[in-house]
Protein backbone atom coordinates (compact mmCIF):
# COMPACT_ATOMS: atom_id res chain seq x y z
CA UNK A 1 0.00 0.00 0.00
CA UNK A 2 1.70 3.32 -1.30
CA UNK A 3 2.20 5.94 1.86
CA UNK A 4 1.22 8.55 -0.78
CA UNK A 5 -2.66 8.49 -0.82
CA UNK A 6 -1.98 11.09 1.95
CA UNK A 7 -1.66 13.21 -0.35
CA UNK A 8 -5.76 13.89 -0.65
CA UNK A 9 -5.65 14.93 2.59
CA UNK A 10 -2.42 16.62 2.92
CA UNK A 11 -3.70 18.65 0.03
CA UNK A 12 -7.45 19.32 1.73
CA UNK A 13 -5.15 21.03 4.49
CA UNK A 14 -2.96 23.38 2.08
CA UNK A 15 -6.35 24.13 0.27
CA UNK A 16 -7.56 25.39 4.01
CA UNK A 17 -4.83 27.04 4.42
CA UNK A 18 -5.05 29.43 1.71
CA UNK A 19 -8.33 30.86 2.66
CA UNK A 20 -6.40 33.35 4.73
CA UNK A 21 -3.65 33.66 2.08
CA UNK A 22 -3.09 36.63 -0.73
CA UNK A 23 -5.60 36.34 -3.66
CA UNK A 24 -2.52 37.87 -5.83
CA UNK A 25 -0.27 35.08 -4.95
CA UNK A 26 -2.29 31.96 -4.20
CA UNK A 27 -4.61 30.88 -7.10
CA UNK A 28 -6.81 28.86 -4.50
CA UNK A 29 -7.30 31.97 -2.55
CA UNK A 30 -8.64 33.74 -5.59
CA UNK A 31 -11.00 30.85 -5.97
CA UNK A 32 -12.59 30.98 -3.00
CA UNK A 33 -12.60 35.22 -2.89
CA UNK A 34 -15.32 33.98 -6.00
CA UNK A 35 -17.49 31.78 -4.28
CA UNK A 36 -18.80 28.48 -4.32
CA UNK A 37 -20.87 28.74 -7.70
CA UNK A 38 -17.17 29.45 -9.22
CA UNK A 39 -15.86 26.89 -7.30
CA UNK A 40 -18.24 24.73 -8.70
CA UNK A 41 -18.36 25.66 -12.26
CA UNK A 42 -14.84 25.19 -12.17
CA UNK A 43 -14.98 21.63 -11.04
CA UNK A 44 -17.85 21.06 -13.99
CA UNK A 45 -15.25 22.47 -16.33
CA UNK A 46 -12.70 20.07 -15.36
CA UNK A 47 -15.35 16.89 -14.98
CA UNK A 48 -15.78 17.90 -18.33
CA UNK A 49 -11.95 18.09 -19.64
CA UNK A 50 -11.37 14.54 -18.02
CA UNK A 51 -14.05 13.16 -20.29
CA UNK A 52 -12.95 14.08 -23.34
CA UNK A 53 -9.19 13.06 -22.58
CA UNK A 54 -10.71 9.60 -21.74
CA UNK A 55 -12.19 9.09 -24.71
CA UNK A 56 -9.93 11.06 -27.29
CA UNK A 57 -7.17 11.58 -25.83
CA UNK A 58 -3.81 9.63 -23.87
CA UNK A 59 -3.58 8.74 -20.75
CA UNK A 60 -1.20 11.23 -19.61
CA UNK A 61 -4.10 13.87 -20.20
CA UNK A 62 -6.70 12.10 -18.21
CA UNK A 63 -4.03 12.18 -15.55
CA UNK A 64 -3.48 15.43 -15.13
CA UNK A 65 -7.27 16.22 -16.25
CA UNK A 66 -7.88 14.31 -13.14
CA UNK A 67 -5.76 15.31 -10.64
CA UNK A 68 -7.57 18.90 -11.78
CA UNK A 69 -11.04 17.67 -11.03
CA UNK A 70 -9.65 16.04 -7.47
CA UNK A 71 -8.11 19.41 -6.56
CA UNK A 72 -11.14 21.35 -7.64
CA UNK A 73 -13.36 19.25 -5.51
CA UNK A 74 -11.42 19.58 -2.57
CA UNK A 75 -11.83 23.35 -2.86
CA UNK A 76 -15.35 23.04 -3.38
CA UNK A 77 -15.41 20.54 -0.10
CA UNK A 78 -13.20 23.54 1.64
CA UNK A 79 -15.80 25.73 0.48
CA UNK A 80 -18.81 24.34 1.47
CA UNK A 81 -17.54 23.00 4.97
CA UNK A 82 -16.79 19.03 4.19
CA UNK A 83 -14.27 17.17 5.67
CA UNK A 84 -12.89 14.50 3.39
CA UNK A 85 -13.14 12.13 6.11
CA UNK A 86 -17.26 12.97 5.48
CA UNK A 87 -16.99 11.57 2.02
CA UNK A 88 -14.84 8.79 2.56
CA UNK A 89 -16.98 7.12 5.18
CA UNK A 90 -20.19 7.70 2.63
CA UNK A 91 -17.58 5.43 0.36
CA UNK A 92 -17.10 3.50 3.02
CA UNK A 93 -20.77 3.00 3.99
CA UNK A 94 -21.73 2.19 0.45
CA UNK A 95 -19.05 0.20 -1.27
CA UNK A 96 -18.63 -2.04 1.23
CA UNK A 97 -15.03 -2.28 2.04
CA UNK A 98 -14.76 -3.29 5.98
CA UNK A 99 -15.90 -0.44 7.75
CA UNK A 100 -13.18 -0.56 10.23
CA UNK A 101 -10.88 2.27 8.73
CA UNK A 102 -13.81 4.27 9.56
CA UNK A 103 -14.52 3.26 12.85
CA UNK A 104 -10.70 3.44 13.96
CA UNK A 105 -10.05 7.32 12.36
CA UNK A 106 -13.48 8.11 14.46
CA UNK A 107 -12.20 6.44 17.69
CA UNK A 108 -9.02 8.82 17.30
CA UNK A 109 -10.85 11.35 15.77
CA UNK A 110 -14.16 11.91 17.88
CA UNK B 1 -4.14 11.68 9.95
CA UNK B 2 -7.25 9.60 10.00
CA UNK B 3 -6.31 5.97 8.64
CA UNK B 4 -9.34 5.53 6.12
CA UNK B 5 -8.28 7.70 3.75
CA UNK B 6 -6.94 3.64 2.17
CA UNK B 7 -10.47 3.91 1.15
CA UNK B 8 -9.65 5.29 -2.14
CA UNK B 9 -7.12 2.37 -2.86
CA UNK B 10 -8.90 -0.07 -1.10
CA UNK B 11 -11.98 1.00 -3.80
CA UNK B 12 -9.95 0.67 -6.63
CA UNK B 13 -9.02 -2.61 -5.85
CA UNK B 14 -12.32 -3.26 -5.14
CA UNK B 15 -13.48 -2.21 -8.63
CA UNK B 16 -10.78 -3.75 -10.54
CA UNK B 17 -11.27 -7.27 -9.03
CA UNK B 18 -14.64 -6.53 -10.69
CA UNK B 19 -13.62 -6.44 -14.30
CA UNK B 20 -14.39 -10.12 -14.18
CA UNK B 21 -17.23 -10.42 -12.01
CA UNK B 22 -20.65 -11.21 -13.17
CA UNK B 23 -22.46 -8.12 -14.73
CA UNK B 24 -25.89 -9.45 -13.30
CA UNK B 25 -24.91 -9.09 -9.75
CA UNK B 26 -22.35 -6.19 -10.28
CA UNK B 27 -23.28 -2.73 -10.88
CA UNK B 28 -19.39 -2.26 -11.77
CA UNK B 29 -18.91 -5.13 -14.18
CA UNK B 30 -21.71 -3.81 -15.83
CA UNK B 31 -20.15 -0.38 -16.35
CA UNK B 32 -16.92 -1.85 -17.25
CA UNK B 33 -19.15 -3.89 -20.12
CA UNK B 34 -20.78 -0.68 -21.86
CA UNK B 35 -17.12 0.54 -22.29
CA UNK B 36 -15.27 4.06 -21.54
CA UNK B 37 -17.65 6.14 -23.31
CA UNK B 38 -20.47 4.95 -21.11
CA UNK B 39 -18.20 5.24 -18.25
CA UNK B 40 -16.79 8.77 -18.84
CA UNK B 41 -20.53 9.96 -19.18
CA UNK B 42 -21.59 8.61 -16.12
CA UNK B 43 -18.60 10.49 -14.63
CA UNK B 44 -19.93 13.81 -16.27
CA UNK B 45 -23.47 13.25 -14.79
CA UNK B 46 -21.98 13.01 -11.30
CA UNK B 47 -19.87 16.00 -11.69
CA UNK B 48 -23.27 18.16 -12.70
CA UNK B 49 -25.16 16.49 -9.47
CA UNK B 50 -22.29 17.31 -7.70
CA UNK B 51 -22.22 20.74 -9.05
CA UNK B 52 -26.09 21.44 -8.67
CA UNK B 53 -25.41 19.79 -4.95
CA UNK B 54 -23.20 22.42 -3.88
CA UNK B 55 -24.81 25.67 -5.12
CA UNK B 56 -28.22 24.85 -4.33
CA UNK B 57 -28.34 22.04 -1.80
CA UNK B 58 -27.68 20.42 1.21
CA UNK B 59 -24.17 19.16 2.29
CA UNK B 60 -25.59 15.90 2.87
CA UNK B 61 -26.03 15.90 -0.59
CA UNK B 62 -22.76 16.90 -1.69
CA UNK B 63 -21.15 14.50 0.21
CA UNK B 64 -23.19 12.00 -1.72
CA UNK B 65 -22.89 13.04 -4.68
CA UNK B 66 -18.61 13.62 -4.00
CA UNK B 67 -18.21 9.91 -3.81
CA UNK B 68 -20.23 9.20 -6.87
CA UNK B 69 -17.62 11.41 -8.50
CA UNK B 70 -14.69 9.64 -7.01
CA UNK B 71 -16.31 5.98 -7.48
CA UNK B 72 -16.60 6.91 -10.99
CA UNK B 73 -13.69 8.49 -11.14
CA UNK B 74 -11.59 5.56 -10.51
CA UNK B 75 -14.11 3.25 -12.44
CA UNK B 76 -13.00 5.53 -15.39
CA UNK B 77 -8.70 5.38 -13.98
CA UNK B 78 -9.28 1.15 -13.94
CA UNK B 79 -11.03 0.77 -17.47
CA UNK B 80 -7.94 2.79 -18.44
CA UNK B 81 -5.14 1.52 -17.00
CA UNK B 82 -4.81 4.49 -14.69
CA UNK B 83 -3.11 3.58 -11.39
CA UNK B 84 -4.22 6.24 -8.79
CA UNK B 85 -0.72 6.90 -7.84
CA UNK B 86 0.11 8.01 -11.16
CA UNK B 87 -3.02 10.96 -10.05
CA UNK B 88 -1.49 11.23 -6.28
CA UNK B 89 2.39 11.82 -8.69
CA UNK B 90 0.81 14.49 -10.70
CA UNK B 91 -0.88 16.07 -7.82
CA UNK B 92 2.35 16.23 -5.84
CA UNK B 93 4.26 17.77 -8.69
CA UNK B 94 1.54 20.40 -8.99
CA UNK B 95 0.44 21.16 -5.59
CA UNK B 96 4.32 21.19 -3.77
CA UNK B 97 3.75 19.49 -1.18
CA UNK B 98 6.53 17.56 0.51
CA UNK B 99 7.10 14.80 -1.95
CA UNK B 100 8.30 12.59 0.54
CA UNK B 101 5.20 10.28 0.19
CA UNK B 102 5.92 10.08 -3.31
CA UNK B 103 9.66 9.35 -3.39
CA UNK B 104 8.94 6.77 -0.13
CA UNK B 105 6.34 5.24 -2.24
CA UNK B 106 8.51 4.96 -5.26
CA UNK B 107 10.97 2.62 -3.00
CA UNK B 108 8.59 0.45 -1.85
CA UNK B 109 6.95 0.02 -5.50
CA UNK B 110 9.27 0.22 -8.03
CA UNK C 1 -33.69 29.50 -46.09
CA UNK C 2 -35.80 26.52 -44.78
CA UNK C 3 -39.27 26.60 -42.79
CA UNK C 4 -38.72 24.43 -40.65
CA UNK C 5 -36.46 26.44 -38.06
CA UNK C 6 -39.99 27.41 -36.39
CA UNK C 7 -39.60 23.63 -34.98
CA UNK C 8 -38.02 25.67 -31.47
CA UNK C 9 -40.70 28.04 -31.18
CA UNK C 10 -43.16 25.15 -32.43
CA UNK C 11 -41.27 22.82 -29.55
CA UNK C 12 -41.63 25.69 -27.03
CA UNK C 13 -45.73 25.73 -27.45
CA UNK C 14 -45.79 22.27 -26.96
CA UNK C 15 -44.05 22.05 -23.58
CA UNK C 16 -45.83 25.25 -22.53
CA UNK C 17 -48.43 23.15 -22.75
CA UNK C 18 -47.65 20.07 -20.98
CA UNK C 19 -46.83 21.89 -17.94
CA UNK C 20 -50.90 21.16 -17.26
CA UNK C 21 -50.57 17.63 -18.86
CA UNK C 22 -50.88 14.06 -16.90
CA UNK C 23 -47.39 12.80 -15.82
CA UNK C 24 -48.32 9.04 -16.63
CA UNK C 25 -48.37 10.12 -20.32
CA UNK C 26 -46.04 13.05 -20.55
CA UNK C 27 -42.19 12.63 -20.07
CA UNK C 28 -42.30 16.39 -20.12
CA UNK C 29 -45.13 17.10 -17.11
CA UNK C 30 -42.85 14.48 -15.15
CA UNK C 31 -39.73 16.76 -15.93
CA UNK C 32 -42.00 19.67 -15.02
CA UNK C 33 -42.63 18.27 -11.58
CA UNK C 34 -39.61 16.81 -10.32
CA UNK C 35 -38.52 20.61 -10.69
CA UNK C 36 -35.92 22.84 -12.31
CA UNK C 37 -32.92 21.22 -10.55
CA UNK C 38 -33.92 17.84 -12.40
CA UNK C 39 -34.25 19.92 -15.21
CA UNK C 40 -30.97 21.30 -15.39
CA UNK C 41 -29.30 18.10 -14.39
CA UNK C 42 -30.76 16.80 -17.42
CA UNK C 43 -29.31 19.14 -19.65
CA UNK C 44 -26.01 19.01 -17.97
CA UNK C 45 -26.12 15.36 -18.78
CA UNK C 46 -27.06 15.84 -22.31
CA UNK C 47 -24.49 18.51 -22.83
CA UNK C 48 -21.89 15.87 -21.64
CA UNK C 49 -23.28 13.45 -24.13
CA UNK C 50 -22.77 15.80 -26.71
CA UNK C 51 -19.11 16.51 -25.95
CA UNK C 52 -18.67 13.09 -26.33
CA UNK C 53 -20.64 11.87 -29.38
CA UNK C 54 -18.55 15.32 -30.98
CA UNK C 55 -15.24 14.21 -30.13
CA UNK C 56 -15.34 10.16 -30.43
CA UNK C 57 -18.90 8.91 -32.59
CA UNK C 58 -20.67 9.69 -35.50
CA UNK C 59 -22.50 12.29 -36.55
CA UNK C 60 -25.54 10.66 -36.54
CA UNK C 61 -25.23 10.47 -33.31
CA UNK C 62 -24.48 14.20 -32.35
CA UNK C 63 -27.21 15.05 -34.11
CA UNK C 64 -29.31 13.06 -32.00
CA UNK C 65 -27.88 14.38 -28.76
CA UNK C 66 -28.03 17.64 -29.77
CA UNK C 67 -31.70 17.53 -30.16
CA UNK C 68 -31.88 15.88 -26.71
CA UNK C 69 -29.80 19.41 -25.83
CA UNK C 70 -32.18 21.15 -27.13
CA UNK C 71 -35.46 19.74 -26.05
CA UNK C 72 -34.11 20.08 -22.48
CA UNK C 73 -32.86 23.96 -22.58
CA UNK C 74 -36.61 24.50 -24.20
CA UNK C 75 -37.96 22.56 -20.97
CA UNK C 76 -35.64 24.76 -18.42
CA UNK C 77 -36.48 28.22 -20.22
CA UNK C 78 -40.10 27.26 -19.93
CA UNK C 79 -39.58 26.13 -16.41
CA UNK C 80 -37.90 29.67 -15.60
CA UNK C 81 -40.48 31.45 -17.67
CA UNK C 82 -38.12 32.72 -20.26
CA UNK C 83 -39.23 32.96 -23.63
CA UNK C 84 -37.43 31.78 -26.54
CA UNK C 85 -37.18 35.25 -27.99
CA UNK C 86 -35.11 36.85 -24.67
CA UNK C 87 -32.76 34.61 -25.99
CA UNK C 88 -32.76 35.12 -29.70
CA UNK C 89 -32.37 38.64 -28.31
CA UNK C 90 -29.51 38.45 -26.68
CA UNK C 91 -27.93 36.21 -29.48
CA UNK C 92 -28.77 39.07 -32.26
CA UNK C 93 -27.47 42.00 -29.59
CA UNK C 94 -23.93 40.25 -29.45
CA UNK C 95 -23.14 38.41 -32.67
CA UNK C 96 -23.80 41.50 -34.58
CA UNK C 97 -26.81 40.07 -37.02
CA UNK C 98 -28.65 42.76 -38.48
CA UNK C 99 -30.92 43.33 -35.86
CA UNK C 100 -33.65 44.06 -37.98
CA UNK C 101 -35.71 40.62 -37.62
CA UNK C 102 -35.94 41.53 -34.12
CA UNK C 103 -37.26 45.06 -34.41
CA UNK C 104 -39.99 43.59 -36.43
CA UNK C 105 -40.75 41.22 -34.23
CA UNK C 106 -40.73 43.54 -30.92
CA UNK C 107 -43.86 45.43 -33.27
CA UNK C 108 -45.46 42.72 -33.58
CA UNK C 109 -45.53 41.20 -30.46
CA UNK C 110 -45.07 44.53 -28.02
CA UNK D 1 -44.92 34.04 -34.73
CA UNK D 2 -41.61 36.13 -34.30
CA UNK D 3 -39.86 36.77 -37.18
CA UNK D 4 -36.53 36.37 -35.37
CA UNK D 5 -36.12 32.92 -35.13
CA UNK D 6 -34.66 33.24 -38.14
CA UNK D 7 -31.28 34.42 -35.81
CA UNK D 8 -29.94 30.50 -35.69
CA UNK D 9 -30.00 30.05 -39.19
CA UNK D 10 -27.84 33.22 -39.64
CA UNK D 11 -25.77 32.65 -36.89
CA UNK D 12 -25.16 29.33 -38.15
CA UNK D 13 -23.87 31.11 -41.68
CA UNK D 14 -21.99 33.64 -39.53
CA UNK D 15 -19.86 31.15 -38.07
CA UNK D 16 -19.51 29.21 -41.66
CA UNK D 17 -18.28 32.37 -43.11
CA UNK D 18 -15.73 32.55 -40.31
CA UNK D 19 -14.03 29.27 -40.99
CA UNK D 20 -11.96 31.25 -43.51
CA UNK D 21 -11.58 34.67 -41.01
CA UNK D 22 -8.72 36.00 -39.26
CA UNK D 23 -8.07 34.25 -36.08
CA UNK D 24 -6.44 37.71 -34.70
CA UNK D 25 -9.92 39.11 -35.25
CA UNK D 26 -12.58 36.36 -34.94
CA UNK D 27 -12.85 34.74 -31.79
CA UNK D 28 -15.21 32.38 -34.08
CA UNK D 29 -12.08 31.46 -36.39
CA UNK D 30 -9.46 30.95 -33.24
CA UNK D 31 -12.23 27.96 -32.03
CA UNK D 32 -11.63 26.42 -35.47
CA UNK D 33 -8.64 26.41 -35.30
CA UNK D 34 -8.40 25.01 -31.98
CA UNK D 35 -10.52 21.85 -33.12
CA UNK D 36 -12.96 19.93 -32.32
CA UNK D 37 -11.95 19.11 -28.91
CA UNK D 38 -11.80 22.93 -28.15
CA UNK D 39 -14.71 23.47 -29.25
CA UNK D 40 -17.30 20.57 -27.88
CA UNK D 41 -15.10 21.46 -24.32
CA UNK D 42 -16.48 25.20 -24.60
CA UNK D 43 -19.60 23.75 -25.06
CA UNK D 44 -19.72 21.57 -21.70
CA UNK D 45 -18.56 24.72 -19.89
CA UNK D 46 -21.40 27.09 -21.17
CA UNK D 47 -23.82 24.06 -20.42
CA UNK D 48 -22.45 24.03 -16.66
CA UNK D 49 -22.80 27.79 -16.22
CA UNK D 50 -26.26 27.43 -17.57
CA UNK D 51 -27.54 24.71 -15.13
CA UNK D 52 -25.65 26.69 -12.09
CA UNK D 53 -27.75 29.80 -13.25
CA UNK D 54 -31.04 28.38 -13.91
CA UNK D 55 -30.59 26.76 -10.26
CA UNK D 56 -29.26 29.35 -8.47
CA UNK D 57 -28.84 32.71 -10.12
CA UNK D 58 -31.17 35.43 -12.19
CA UNK D 59 -33.25 34.96 -15.35
CA UNK D 60 -30.86 37.44 -17.01
CA UNK D 61 -28.28 34.98 -16.22
CA UNK D 62 -29.80 32.26 -17.81
CA UNK D 63 -30.54 33.78 -20.96
CA UNK D 64 -27.17 34.78 -21.53
CA UNK D 65 -25.89 31.69 -20.78
CA UNK D 66 -28.44 29.79 -22.71
CA UNK D 67 -27.19 31.96 -25.73
CA UNK D 68 -23.77 30.61 -25.09
CA UNK D 69 -24.87 27.32 -25.12
CA UNK D 70 -26.02 27.68 -28.95
CA UNK D 71 -23.58 29.71 -29.81
CA UNK D 72 -21.46 26.80 -29.03
CA UNK D 73 -23.47 24.46 -30.25
CA UNK D 74 -23.99 25.84 -33.69
CA UNK D 75 -19.77 26.48 -33.74
CA UNK D 76 -19.57 22.21 -32.97
CA UNK D 77 -21.90 21.26 -36.13
CA UNK D 78 -20.33 23.32 -38.08
CA UNK D 79 -17.03 22.36 -37.02
CA UNK D 80 -18.50 18.67 -37.78
CA UNK D 81 -20.42 19.67 -41.00
CA UNK D 82 -23.92 19.22 -39.24
CA UNK D 83 -26.70 21.79 -40.95
CA UNK D 84 -29.20 22.79 -38.53
CA UNK D 85 -31.69 21.23 -40.71
CA UNK D 86 -30.58 17.85 -39.77
CA UNK D 87 -31.38 18.67 -35.83
CA UNK D 88 -34.51 20.29 -36.84
CA UNK D 89 -35.83 17.60 -38.81
CA UNK D 90 -34.98 14.97 -35.83
CA UNK D 91 -36.57 17.24 -33.05
CA UNK D 92 -39.98 16.95 -35.50
CA UNK D 93 -39.43 13.13 -36.24
CA UNK D 94 -38.99 12.76 -32.32
CA UNK D 95 -41.44 15.32 -30.64
CA UNK D 96 -44.40 14.95 -32.84
CA UNK D 97 -44.60 18.41 -34.15
CA UNK D 98 -46.80 18.39 -37.61
CA UNK D 99 -43.94 17.17 -39.66
CA UNK D 100 -45.34 19.85 -42.54
CA UNK D 101 -42.41 22.00 -41.79
CA UNK D 102 -39.91 19.59 -42.63
CA UNK D 103 -41.62 18.13 -45.82
CA UNK D 104 -41.88 21.44 -47.13
CA UNK D 105 -38.41 22.71 -46.70
CA UNK D 106 -37.15 19.65 -48.12
CA UNK D 107 -38.96 20.09 -51.12
CA UNK D 108 -37.46 23.47 -51.32
CA UNK D 109 -33.80 22.04 -50.06
CA UNK D 110 -33.86 18.97 -51.80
Amino acid sequence: MPANEKILLELYDIIESRKLADPDTSYTARLFGKGTQKIAQKLGEEAVETVIAAVSESQERLIRESADVLYHLLVLWAAKGVKPTLVWEELDKRFGTSGLAVKEARKKNP
